[in-house]
């Protein structure tokens, strides 16, 4: 390597400080230039909703080291041997010469960085519809220190209290936590049905329950038209009518900031950002991006995606350091793998969602299967609703997606782990995960699901969804509902048109029911339902199904008796 | 398949029923038999201490369904249609005949009962060591729901204050804290050098300071001599002094309980556990071993062992089930994963640990990596200190140890299933782990291990444990010991023979160190300390190294200032 290699590298949030100093950490004597436009170095973006919350105390929090130390310029210079310009603009790179054009933005001066290799850092930035009255204040997106800063300022003065967050992803929920957490009443419009596109639609529904109990209003397929007030926004207009403001969250997504990357006339990708190959380098050999402004490959499917996440960023900044210094080192490319706080639920998934796989050729096999997180007698066992997607051909796991407030993070990251190494249901039904009451069943929600997945590909059990078994219904499909449940069970809560015989009692009155007709079963988890429908077959009914997931995984409305 | 199958299966805790189960639901038309010594069926086991402890509250919740039906003969008739004998001992098994003779307790009436497959899920026996006074009142084991209910009942007198827990395996410690939470004073005697063999001595000794913390006394490398007292247990006399107590609880492990396979004639392994291959099989076709009572092959080493596991048992039976029905399923071994909670802490592990992995050949290196298991700016980020043990000739994953208040049992999950899918640190560190603040750090604990682990497998770092430093420093050995922290962290807390010179100075201070010497860095975690080295050899000098996990893996007595 050359000793005394020159890398600048733009942005100044996540992936490229880590791209610095890994390169100093390879190659000593490189002189490093990091080009930041704004003033904060190295924050936690993720962090920032937790900063609106409260949780989080004070922005020096977001931008220091575990021990206090502020990440500035100083700090970079003195412990990271990376020079930093802060409040200073790329303006334009010069592939031809090799240099950056740079504006100081407190000065107003220009001057050219030259480099033997240039890293692109320059993440991503909100989507910001053109909707008339946008430019109203107390419109905010979360992206930056300062936008969270405003909404801080904003909150402060105690007359904000009706808050629309519009978008319904990750930003969007964690908002609304947020500002439910600091008094205000929060709607959440979002254009499509649904909230939570990482999750599959039923999966999404149980969210969008808790955010309503917990006295967020939702409402999804629904498009603003305007931002109405006077200097500040006072109502949002939209198809399903007008909602009262004091202040709105702009959180509908974000795209890569790949200007400078375009106009220099690299190549970009179908979502925006710029391509790179495993080694994280751009159509030009000298050239890397790293982070929020390039497109990553999906480990399953092998097409680009777009999944800026900080946790990314930081992986492809240490492959990017690597290669630069001559070190071999591949991207395998991420999993979509996503988690977020909703209240008292965690939301996790990896892998591919049901749709998407189907779309990218699956035969896809699903298992809704909810249950205890924890030994169900041990006194802090909560539910888990988990969805496994499966290819029915190879038997290989494809996703994962865990709601609930028991710990889907520990399901999902076995999941991902699975994932990445082609495991199948097979092999995941026989994982030595560890086991202890406080932290999970003897047959931890894993395995459990591994193995209704592998009933179901065997060909022991019939399942139904219960949006199959809704669609029946709404079809007027004749067939017996039946639950078998307590009927104490039953009492207090029972789903429409369902019939009960619980199940200690089922061998005995098996010839109530019809042996010919279709028999659908259930239980609260549908772990009692899958026995019935086995003690039925055995006895000779021709047509039983087991309705997947039972009431905890019912989406639609559940009347309390 | 015949369809009138004729099935016994002795022992009905975990492994037994799960296999008649399963086999009720492949063959429905199988005659299911199973044999149980004892009252009670199907209870958790390993929810014993939380009983003894008081968070479960009810004999009846351990051996209940998640809906608090009771799992008793009723039940396993009504619903798994399985006819169960219990307080039924099986006496001799007669393969020649396919009979087992079994002993009815309640009326001491004798029978055989005639089997196609006979499934032996006998379980395990605690070891009672023939020491004097081992027959006196209140020294108990904890094996069943009975041991359970004696030492309850002992507890309720009000007059037991001292208990002497021999043994500081999982059992002892979970029992150290089930009986300190109920006020007792608690004396753990081990007669190894440390607590918990599943761990390495380092990471041990940390637990061993947190029960020390949490007022429970700890004495290793002690050896019980006998047990004085009058009716009742008062003194158990060691090598180290005599204890006053007034109930001992004797935790030095189980054995498998496989005297009717031995005297039966089937193969026995070196753990005297029943010899079966991967469907569960023992040396006579038509008989199976599941649970407690067989050895399992451990999947890294290839090597029978011996870890008996609610778990493990769940998944034997589900297998050996299988099989007997037809359907060809190969259990693929453990990975000795364990976990359990010792009151703050969560103690886990899996795969090889450092010297077990030394004695099966591999040329091993170790990380040691403490550090925040959440976002460090979020409020309920805590502390988990973790190992990795990595083979450096095919840089696979071999074991990892996590102990802390953190979460522990995520890590370890994640890792048991990357060491089933052969995973090397380079796979690691690319993993697509979920990640927000509420649930890990951008660079997950685990990637940031891998990370580590690679730097070191390529040579880009230097690393000495904290024990090779204490060796060195109790040696003589002339080297300066560097901490890079702060003065305020210094003046809190050093350790011996140490200098300081924080961080942030280091790259002004080079001078005041000699460029010849040997010298060790570290700090809190060593992330610091990491970053220091980098400096210094940056700079020249000729011989540094990192002190692996700082302070925070400091195993020997740190003096607060």
């Amino acid at each position: 390597m050359n000793k005394k290699m020159r890398v600048v590298i733009i942005g100044g949030v996540a992936a490229g400080p880590k791209t610095g100093a890994r390169i100093n950490r390879l190659c000593p004597e490189a002189e490093i230039t990091l080009v930041e436009k704004g003033e904060f170095l190295s924050y936690a973006g993720c962090g920032l909703p937790y900063y609106v919350a409260g949780i989080v105390r004070a922005q020096k929090e977001l931008m220091s080291t575990p021990i206090g130390v502020v990440r500035d310029p100083v700090f970079f210079q003195k412990v990271k041997n990376i020079r930093v310009l802060n409040r200073t603009e790329a303006v334009r790179i010069d592939r031809q010469n090799k240099e950056v054009l740079v504006n100081d933005l407190r000065q107003g001066t220009r001057r050219t960085l030259s480099y033997d290799k240039l890293v692109l850092a320059t993440g991503a930035k909100p989507v910001v519809p053109s909707i008339e009255g946008i430019e109203r204040k107390n419109i905010f997106t979360l992206h930056c220190v300062e936008d969270a800063g405003g909404i801080r300022a904003g909150l402060a003065d105690g007359r904000v209290r009706d808050v629309v967050v519009v978008g319904g992803g990750l930003i969007g929920v964690e908002m609304a936590e947020a500002l439910a957490g600091r008094g205000c009443r929060v709607t959440v419009v979002e254009k499509l049905p649904q909230i939570l596109p990482i999750l599959d639609w039923e999966m999404a529904q149980i969210v969008r329950r808790h955010l309503e109990a917990k006295g967020v209003s939702v409402k999804t397929a629904a498009t603003v038209q305007g931002f109405e007030g006077d200097e500040f926004v006072r109502r949002v207009q939209t198809d399903q009518g007008d909602l009262a403001c004091d202040m709105v969250i702009l959180a509908i997504g974000v795209r890569p900031n790949a200007t400078l990357a375009r106009e220099a006339g690299l190549a970009i990708g179908s979502f925006g950002g710029v391509t790179v190959d495993p080694t994280m380098r751009s159509s030009d050999p000298d050239i890397y991006a790293v982070g929020d402004c390039c497109e990553s490959l999906h480990r399953i499917t092998r097409r680009p995606c777009f999944v800026p996440l900080g946790s990314t960023a930081n992986k492809q900044g240490r492959v990017a350091a690597n290669n630069i210094c001559g070190r071999e080192d591949r991207f395998p490319g991420v999993l979509g793998s996503a988690i977020c706080k909703v209240f008292d639920f965690a939301v996790g998934r990896t892998g591919l969602g049901e749709y998407q796989a189907k779309e990218a050729g699956f035969e896809v096999r699903t298992v809704l299967c909810p249950g205890p997180d924890k030994a169900h007698y041990y006194p802090t066992a909560r539910p888990l609703m988990m969805k496994l997607i499966v290819d029915a051909g190879s038997r290989r796991l494809l996703g994962l997606q865990a709601v609930g407030p028991g710990a889907a993070d520990k399901r999902v990251d076995a999941a991902a782990t699975a994932i990445a190494a082609n495991m199948t249901v097979d092999d995941l039904s026989h994982l030595d995960l560890c086991y202890a009451p406080p932290y999970s069943s003897a047959m931890d929600n894993i395995i459990t699901a591994a193995n209704v997945a592998r009933n179901k590909l065997d060909g022991l059990v019939q399942t139904l969804t219960p949006m199959e078994v809704k669609r029946k219904m709404d079809k007027g499909d004749d067939f017996i509902f039946l639950d078998v449940r307590s009927p104490q069970e039953y009492k207090a809560l029972a789903l429409p048109n369902s019939t009960l015989i619980p199940l200690g009692a089922l061998r005995d009155r098996c010839e109530e029911l019809p042996k010919e007709k279709e028999i659908v079963t259930f239980c609260k988890i549908s772990l009692r339902g899958y026995e019935a429908a086995g003690i039925l077959s055995a006895r000779g009914f021709k047509d039983v199904k087991v309705m997947d997931g039972g009431i905890a995984m019912w989406p639609y409305e559940k009347k309390q008796a």
